[in-house]
């Protein structure tokens, strides 16, 4: 594949950052991962606008530049790929060495995309099983310590859940995705994932008044649930909420909407809520991106 | 300035990593600073049993090169510096897309070094003035969620915290040093350092109970006050025993022992403590590195 680094087409082996780049000494990056359907990025302007949210968080707002879509699209052509992922990078650059940051920003901006084959009404999930989702005793950090809402390069805290599932696999039995809880114990996330459940016919799914972060397909199927006038509910949740729920799914970008299967090893399953939420996500991505 | 990237001796436009290095992607890193007296490594070993135990936080230990010094000592020869500091970061280096870990690591070993004028018994001190040091808005994260004694890439909580001072600053009064509370009100450290203070002749700095990285300089100093049998104590304490104490200083491995002129404004300064626990580090450091 052909990275865009820094306004440039380069081959992989040239796709880099200075070791003095901010983004590799301290994770002062900020990042979104973007689905691309039939060549075109999903829900741009809703990944854009976090972007700059989460590097207004960080201070360095104005420094990123107004030609990401473009630099974007120009990933996607020069490797002619119509079904991906897309990951977006903008971090504070190289500075001057110390801790503070200069209010002078030369940002880096890196585009990495990989084939990503398409699900939908006619396609295959990119995943091929429903999720095995466990509770890790990693907490999601506290907002004064580090922004949830901001899509960052500090990103351990996935890191060191997701390496508690990997030591507690088994052969019979290996989790996917780990399901964080914030400092008093309330339900947040996944480590790149929201989750959703279903009760007595009403969706639920943890409010952004915790610490987590605001999924563009979050959002997505909200507003679809919305449309729908279906029983919606967002609040404070604990797992074991999840573990009783009817149905439950997880949702991000390149996931979309994925059933969990367990969770902490309890049966959940789908059922009608989430296979009609596939189905309307399906057909809204169908009607934006492949409809002549 | 040359820097030591994966074995080799390279320019700095030559000094680059992957943009698909964990380190980069998500702060999966770790790393230490050190200074250079005299040609050699002040406290290597220390340095490097730490930088072992991040990695262990961060499940790569087995990953870190035995070579690590003999790396160190290339740069400093190959850069002729004698006086310096010396940043040496081990990453969890490139693996296939996504948050889990693969279990085989091929890391990413990165030297760098700058000058920097020595203090001690006839030098000059790399700081100018006296720290003033703010309490800020941002949090030290749970070590459940971030673990306080791994030196990681994930250091956003200090780059908040400094940007907060910027932010706070005027033309009469710009603080030097954010000191961080841990989420009960402890205070625990400063972004790059750790603090002490005296009060009724006894030394006293925070216990290594909280969420606090364990400095190599705190951990000198608390051997030469021993050694003096000086009265010490570490425990839980509040940035108002800083704000009223008969002394206070910072510790890390560039400023050495710095005293805190003022602490949220108040003026706090250096005394008889700070004054001989600095004459015996700079001692300390002649007899080690510059004694023939």
């Amino acid at each position: 594949m052909k990275y865009h680094v820094n306004g440039e087409i380069v081959p992989e082996d040239e796709a880099t950052v200075s070791v003095r780049d901010r983004g590799f000494l301290y994770g002062d990056a900020v990042f979104e991962t973007m689905r691309v359907y039939g060549g075109q990025i999903f829900e741009w302007d809703a990944h854009e606008n976090r972007l700059h949210d989460s590097a207004e968080r960080l201070g360095f707002a104005d420094a990123v530049p107004d030609d990401l879509h473009e630099r974007a699209r120009e990933t996607i052509a020069a490797n002619e790929c119509s079904e991906a992922y897309l990951r977006l990078t903008v971090s504070r650059g190289v500075q001057s060495r110390g801790l503070t940051p200069n209010t002078t920003v030369d940002p880096t901006v890196v585009v990495q995309i990989g084939e990503l084959p398409r699900g939908g009404v006619d396609g295959e999930s990119v995943w091929a099983e429903p999720a095995t989702v466990q509770i890790v005793k990693t907490r999601r950090a506290p907002d004064v310590a580090l922004p949830a809402d901001a899509k960052t390069h500090n990103y351990l805290g996935g890191v060191l859940a997701r390496l508690e599932l990997e030591r507690a696999a088994t052969e019979q039995y290996r989790a996917d995705e780990a399901l964080l809880r914030d400092m008093d114990g309330t339900l947040v996330e996944g480590t790149t994932s929201n989750v959703f459940f279903v009760e007595d016919g009403t969706l639920k799914t943890p409010s952004l008044d915790g610490p987590i972060l605001p999924g563009v397909t979050r959002s997505v199927v909200l507003d679809l649930a919305a449309d729908e006038r279906f029983p919606v509910e967002t609040g404070e949740y604990v797992p074991a909420d999840v573990r009783s729920a009817d149905e439950a799914f997880l949702t991000n970008s390149t996931w979309e909407l994925r059933p969990i299967g367990r969770a902490d090893g309890i049966a959940v399953g789908s059922g009608p809520v989430t296979e009609l939420l596939t189905r309307l996500f399906d057909e809204y991505v169908e009607q934006r991106h492949y409809d002549d």
